[in-house]
């Protein structure tokens, strides 16, 4: 890890959720489940799913953390989000909000402005859906960026400001910022983006990492093991069908003492 | 296969359920559903996922057996679940049920119980699930057994008496009886628990695998033949990801012959 | 490209579609959802699932074409694929369906109807679905075609001549008419159908490819494609795990001369 003053070694926030197995509850989108679950058993982590509206407070009640991405939510959905995060939020436990495509419709928007009100303890998104979030106009391209991570970075304090958490924005250089203090993450590979969800999946990552663990240390140190992870699992890859599968190997397989010392991350 | 008394070689139910490809359909959940299916035509049967209630149990009577799952289920599934389950009890057709995460929640506890009321012909599930489902207390962990295959013999044989069919305890070492007589497979590998849904989409083999042949023999050679492709494709798995792949090849690839030389299935 | 007259290199609406990386709404299955949109985004393409009431015509507005599969359609799901096909039907932009297992149930040909009437710009199906769709009484096995491509095929002409779009019925020769002219496409491979929604996930690719394009030499040299992906794949596979991960690889890495030369397409 570069060195960063505040941090300990990157590598101790993955050692410490491994010990733990969290349990997270995750509430995503029809494209992202089963990788996600994946992501999370390969990491370390205990993942849950489900959205009933019946159950979803109550088995909230029961986890760690909460994931939330609006990627394919509809009324019934949207309403089981906001009675699980305002049940985190109760409890005061860590939950993660994705505001998937954000930008794209009103729905959306509205969705997410009752979500923000339950202050998310990390938002995670690419910077066009971070600009969007943040009331500042940016567009979206379906789930894809069109902005640049720098152009979000002073959208993304706001928002870190407003609820009172972290915000990440994700990009080929990662932008992490609790409102005071910032870190750029600088791991990752090209070929992340050509396999569908892992920028979802991460969120599990990070809602696996939080449990127990300081918010803005625990999302950066995910990013770092995400980002070098793909790294990693590039350099066998032939392409996004192999990537995918190297990946989640390399997840699983990395060890806390090479995060450490694989971890590209400085101050802002 | 390890003699029996009772079982011909566990390779001849797999070699029949080939013959006939019988057509399953299975009502499960949102994580499961692509494993599944690819679990399903790498054994050599007919996948079909639908559960909508203006078409669930038209559709359950064209098919030669039912799965359900309860992991992701809200009001309208848990209505779909019922219906097909039905259908399937009318026609004296056979339907695994799985009671996911059963102990979580109520709403689980509640739609078990009518879904037990229609007799499933195999029920498979963890040790926990297994207690909770016998009303013995098991408490659960998300998903994840927190009980002993052990613990619940007791618990399988009476949920077995109570609807007349079989009880399966997945774990280290299976467990499955009919009340009166039982069994335990030993095969099986430790990454099988690392991917998400493999013990879901083993239902599927079993639905497949009771369509025609006797409920008892049909569950204990599906549970071997499951846990040997799993054997087999640990051999070459670098992690969960690698394993993955393997496994759906080994399925594909496991001919009865090797199933029954390499099936560690004893009495109970 | 064997030589067909009226087509040029097939490789060229590929390498077309790349330049654009259009973005594609879908509203498809459970089951092929996660598959679909990295299929898309190993050709090139810009995936996009959603579906909700609230926001599904909103967002089909803001793509350049629209797959519909109703596969695990439920009655929102329904109006919503309605609603989406309408906008695209309104807007002229170019939509894809999949009638999946049309012959199964009453839900699905009265789902059909409706969407047929807002005539699908390219209509994909396997040989016993376009029976059905044609009102020629195919008889559905779950998702598996138990006709001929070459019965299926006065239907198919008959479906393009009353949707004024283009029909490709799926098979080892697929067949691609617009009712005056047709095609058939020879690539492919046996393990295709071994891996699920592969099929439906081919949808996307014609969507992709009718971005600008036009109709019937999309969607032939969109099946070119996919067909000659899987014979790529087919060379290094050991079953259909390892298939599956070879053929995104495949799609990624195949370029227009390529798939040129590799082509089998004559005219029918």
């Amino acid at each position: 890890m570069t060195e960063t003053g505040s941090f300990a070694a990157v590598g101790q926030p993955l050692a410490q959720m491994r010990a733990t197995a969290p349990l997270v509850h995750n509430i995503t989108n029809f494209v992202a489940m089963n990788v996600m679950a994946n992501v999370q058993l390969a990491v370390g982590a205990s993942p849950a799913m489900l959205h009933a509206l019946p159950e979803v407070a109550e088995f909230a009640a029961l986890c760690g953390a909460l994931t939330v991405n609006i990627g394919t939510a509809d009324a019934d959905w949207a309403e089981g989000m906001v009675q699980a995060a305002r049940m985190m939020h109760r409890l005061n436990r860590p939950w993660v909000l994705d505001p998937v495509g954000i930008g794209a419709t009103q729905f959306r928007k509205d969705l997410c402005a009752r979500l923000l009100d339950l202050r998310p303890t990390v938002i995670r998104a690419n910077a066009s859906e971070i600009l969007a979030l943040a009331g500042l106009g940016g567009q979206a391209h379906g789930v894809d960026a069109r902005d640049t991570v720098a152009a979000a970075e002073v959208a993304a304090a706001q928002l870190a400001a407003r609820t009172g958490g972290v915000v990440a924005v994700s990009g080929p250089v990662d932008y992490v910022t609790d409102g005071s203090r910032a870190f750029r993450i600088g791991n990752g590979h090209a070929l992340m983006p050509q396999v569908t969800a892992l920028g979802c999946s991460l969120n599990g990552v990070i809602g696996a990492f939080l449990v127990g663990q300081k918010p803005l240390e625990a999302t950066v140190a995910a990013l770092a093991y995400y980002g070098l992870a793909g790294e990693i699992a590039a350099r066998e890859a032939k392409g996004p069908g192999s990537f995918a599968v190297a990946f989640l190997d390399a997840l699983a397989n990395l060890t806390p003492e090479a995060l450490s010392a694989g971890a590209k991350v400085r101050a802002a």
